[in-house]
C-alpha cells in the first residue's frame, strides 16, 4: 500500500496511528546516535597489538633509522611500502601524515590558497574566483575545507557508476574551475564505487586551469563488508597516461583500519607534486609521527594482511547494515515514500525521502532522542536544494541501539511523509 | 697570546701550524655532526616506558572516554591538565596538537595570514606590509614561517635579559609590525633566559596593530641540564593583567621530554583566541593522536614527576655541554677571537667568531667532515650582517665524537681567525 495510492481519509488515518508511534518512541527517553561514521567499540578492539607491538628501543629501528628521533618529514621508509602496496603505486608516490587525512587534505588546499599548486600561475588567494566542482550528496568535511578558502561549490550530479562525468568534461572548460572532490570507491554517503570508465575520463579531463587539482580522497580502499575486495582503477597511473601527471592527489588513511583517534594518513600523487609539496611542507613540520607509523607497519605487515585484517571489520560491520537495509525493506518499501542505497563496503546508508521531507525527518528523530547527521550536510553549505537527502551511520552504536535507532527513524520517515502529503 | 697582540710573522707561523692540524683533521676522514638539536640514543631510552604502557581497551578510556576514537578535537582533558600545570596556566587555554610545535605555530600564522586572527581587521594576506620582530640570533625555522608567508622580518638585538625591549616598543607603533618571534626560557641559540622585567615590558606593550601576537615558543620550559628549575614569568596572566588578554600564544612540546618523533605538542592562549582557532582548526582535522596524549599523560603523571624525569636528560646533557665548553675554555680563550654564551638549559651554544669569519669556519668543518648548523642560519633570510654567528648543538653525538667535533671546530676557527688577520 504505497502512500500515493491512498485516500485522504486513510492518511489521515495512518497520520494518527504514527503519530501515536512517535509518541511512544519519545515518552522511551532515547538518548540513540547514528550521525557520524565512527567504528564501534568491537571495531576497536581489532587492532589492540598496535599499542603495544613496539617495546624496546631495537623495534624502533626501521631501514636503519631511529623512529623515535627527528627526521624524515616524508615518513619512513617501511610505512610508504605498506601504503604504496595497498593503493597499488610506486612508494616514491607517498608522503606520509599523521593522524588524519583531512590534515592532508586540508593542507594540499591550503597550500594552494597561500603559495598556489605546482602549476599555479598564482596563489589561489590572490585570484578573484575560485570554483570546485562538488558531487552530490557527498562529504561535509570536504566542502567545509572548499568553503573555508572562499571557493564557489558547484554540485555535480552522482550516478551509479560516479559522478556525471560530461557535466564535470563541461564545467572544467572555465578556467577559475579549479578542481573537484571525489570519493572513489563507497563513496559518502552514498557508497557508489567509480566505473573503469568514469575514473579514465577523470584521468583524461582537458581542463582549462593548468592546476586544476582531483581531490581522490580514497577514504574506503580497502573498505568491503560485504563480498571480496575489488580494486578500482588506479587514477595515478592514468592520469600520468593522459598527459595530466600532476593533476592527482590521492589520500587515505588507516583510520577506519586501525584507530581513528592515532592512525596513519598518507598523501599520494606523482614524484614532482611530492616533491614541490614537501618544500613547502618542511617549513610546517619536522616530521609527523614516526613511531606510529612503525606501529602500523608491524601490525599491518602488507595487503594480504591488511585484507584478512579488513574482513574481521566487515564481520562487525555487515550485520548492522543488514539491519538498517532490513528495516528500511520492511517498513518504508512498500510505501514508497524513500528510496535508499544497498552499499557493499563503507560507513553509509543514503537515503532519499521524498522531495521536502528530510529536515523534517531529522527534526523528529532528534525530537525522539535520535541524532542523524544534520539534513543537509550531505550538500554544499548544507543547502539540499530538494530537501531529500539523509546519511545514516550504522557503525557506532551496539546493535540493540542501532536497531531501535533505525525503528525510530522509519516512525519518523513516515510521519514527515504523511504531513507532507496531507499538505499538498 | 691573543693573536691581536701577535706580529704579522708570529700569525704566519700559527697559521702554517694550523694549516697541518687542518690537514690532520681532513687525513681521519670523520662523518660528524653537531648541527641540530636532537636528543642522543640514551636520552630517548629515558622514555621506553612510553612505547607500551597503554596494553588494553580500559587502558584507552580516559575521563570517560575511549581515546582511540573520533572526537576531541582540542585533545584529552588529562592531558591538558599536565600541560596546565607544566605551563602554570588553566586547562581551559589549552589546544593539543600532534608531534611537533612547529605545526601548531605554522598553523597560527597560516591561519592569521588566510582568515586573520581574533582581532584582525581582515586576513594578512589582503595586507600590502606585514612585518615581524625577529630577536636575533635566533631560530632558523621561525624565521623560515614567516618568510614563507611574506613578512618582512626585522632583527631585534638580544640582550642578556632577553630581546632589546626598548627597540621593540619603539617598532610596535608602526601598524603593519603584526608580532614577534620569542624563545623566553633558554633561547635558541643563546640560552639567554627573559628577565621578569622584559617579559612584563613584553606583556604591556601598546602595539598599533589591533592583532598584534607574541608568539612565545616555550620550546625548554622545564630544560635545564645545570640547576634547578626556575620558571619565568607567566606572561598569559601578565598580559591579560595589562589589557592585552589575546596577545600571546604559547607553544611547547614533548619533542625534548620524551621522543622527537613522537611527541605532543601544545597551544597555551586565551580562551577566546582558543575559542577562535578551535573552529578553524575544526575545519582542518578531527582531532590529533590522542592515543599518544595519555601514553604522555601515563608516563610524565604530573609536573612533579616531569621534572624528575628532566635530571635525567640533564645528567645526559650536562656533560657533553662541559666537553664543549671546556674544549672553548681551553682552546679559543686566550686567543681572544670568539666570545660564548655558558648556558644552563636549552641544546645550544652561540658562539660569535671575529666579524666575517662564520661562514669561513662553516666551510672549514665542511671539508673536514664536520656537519655545523649553515652560518647564517641564525638570522633571517640566512643572513648574518657581521658573519659571525655559529650555532654549537652538542646532543646527538656520542660524547667521544663530540669531542673530537668541538677539537675540528677550534681548528677550523684558529686557521679562520688566522685567515682573515692576515688579509688585513
Amino acid at each position: 500500500m504505497r502512500y500515493d495510492s491512498l485516500s485522504k481519509q486513510e492518511l489521515e488515518q495512518l497520520y494518527k496511528q504514527e503519530q501515536n508511534a512517535y509518541a511512544d518512541c519519545k515518552s522511551k527517553g532515547l538518548k540513540l546516535d547514528i550521525s557520524r561514521g565512527k567504528p564501534g567499540r568491537e571495531q576497536l578492539d581489532l587492532s589492540l597489538e598496535l599499542l603495544n607491538n613496539l617495546k624496546s628501543a631495537e623495534d624502533c629501528i626501521a631501514d636503519g633509522f631511529d623512529v623515535r628521533n627527528y627526521g624524515l618529514l616524508d615518513g619512513i621508509p617501511a610505512c610508504k611500502r605498506l601504503f604504496a602496496e595497498i593503493l597499488n603505486i610506486d612508494e616514491s608516490q607517498i608522503f606520509l601524515g599523521g593522524n588524519a587525512s583531512l590534515q592532508l587534505m586540508y593542507d594540499t588546499l591550503a597550500k594552494a590558497y597561500t603559495h598556489g599548486l605546482l602549476h599555479s600561475p598564482k596563489p589561489w588567494s590572490q585570484l578573484d574566483k575560485v570554483k570546485f566542482l562538488c558531487p552530490v550528496p557527498g562529504y561535509d568535511r570536504h566542502f567545509g575545507i572548499s568553503e573555508t578558502f572562499n571557493m564557489e561549490m558547484i554540485s555535480i550530479k552522482m550516478n551509479d557508476d560516479g559522478p556525471d562525468i560530461e557535466a564535470i568534461e563541461e564545467a572544467v572548460k572555465d578556467p577559475s574551475v579549479k578542481g573537484i572532490w571525489c570519493v572513489p570507491k563507497f563513496s559518502n554517503p552514498q557508497g557508489v564505487v567509480y566505473s573503469e570508465a568514469v575514473i579514465k575520463r577523470l584521468a583524461a579531463l582537458r581542463p582549462a586551469a593548468p592546476d586544476f587539482i582531483i581531490m581522490w580522497d580514497n577514504a574506503y580502499c580497502i573498505h568491503e563488508f560485504d563480498g571480496p575486495y575489488t580494486p578500482i582503477a588506479e587514477i595515478l597511473a592514468l592520469s600520468a597516461s593522459f598527459g595530466n601527471p600532476d593533476m592527482v592527489f590521492e589520500f587515505a588513511s588507516t583510520s577506519k583500519i586501525t584507530m581513528p583517534g592515532a592512525g596513519v594518513a598518507v598523501i599520494a600523487s606523482s614524484k614532482a607534486n611530492i616533491t614541490y609539496m614537501k618544500k613547502l611542507l618542511s617549513l610546517q613540520t619536522i616530521s609527523y609521527d614516526k613511531v606510529n607509523q612503525l606501529r602500523h607497519v608491524r601490525f599491518l605487515k602488507d595487503m594480504k594482511n591488511s585484507l584478512a585484517h579488513m574482513q574481521k571489520h566487515a564481520a562487525i560491520l555487515k550485520p548492522r547494515f543488514e539491519a538498517v537495509l532490513g528495516a528500511l525493506s520492511k517498513e518504508i518499501e512498500p510505501l514508497g515514500i524513500a528510496s535508499w542505497n544497498h552499499p557493499k563496503g563503507g560507513y553509509f546508508v543514503s537515503l532519499d525521502t521524498l522531495p521536502g521531507c528530510a529536515k523534517r525527518t531529522y527534526e523528529l528523530c532528534l525530537g525522539a532522542g535520535l541524532v542523524m547527521t544534520t539534513a543537509g550536510a550531505t550538500h554544499p553549505y548544507g543547502l539540499d536544494p530538494e530537501d531529500k537527502n539523509i546519511r545514516i551511520a550504522p557503525s557506532y552504536p551496539p546493535i540493540k541501539e542501532l536497531e531501535q535507532a533505525i525503528e525510530v527513524f522509519c516512525v519518523c520517515l513516515k510521519l514527515a511523509a504523511l504531513e507532507k502529503l496531507l499538505q499538498s
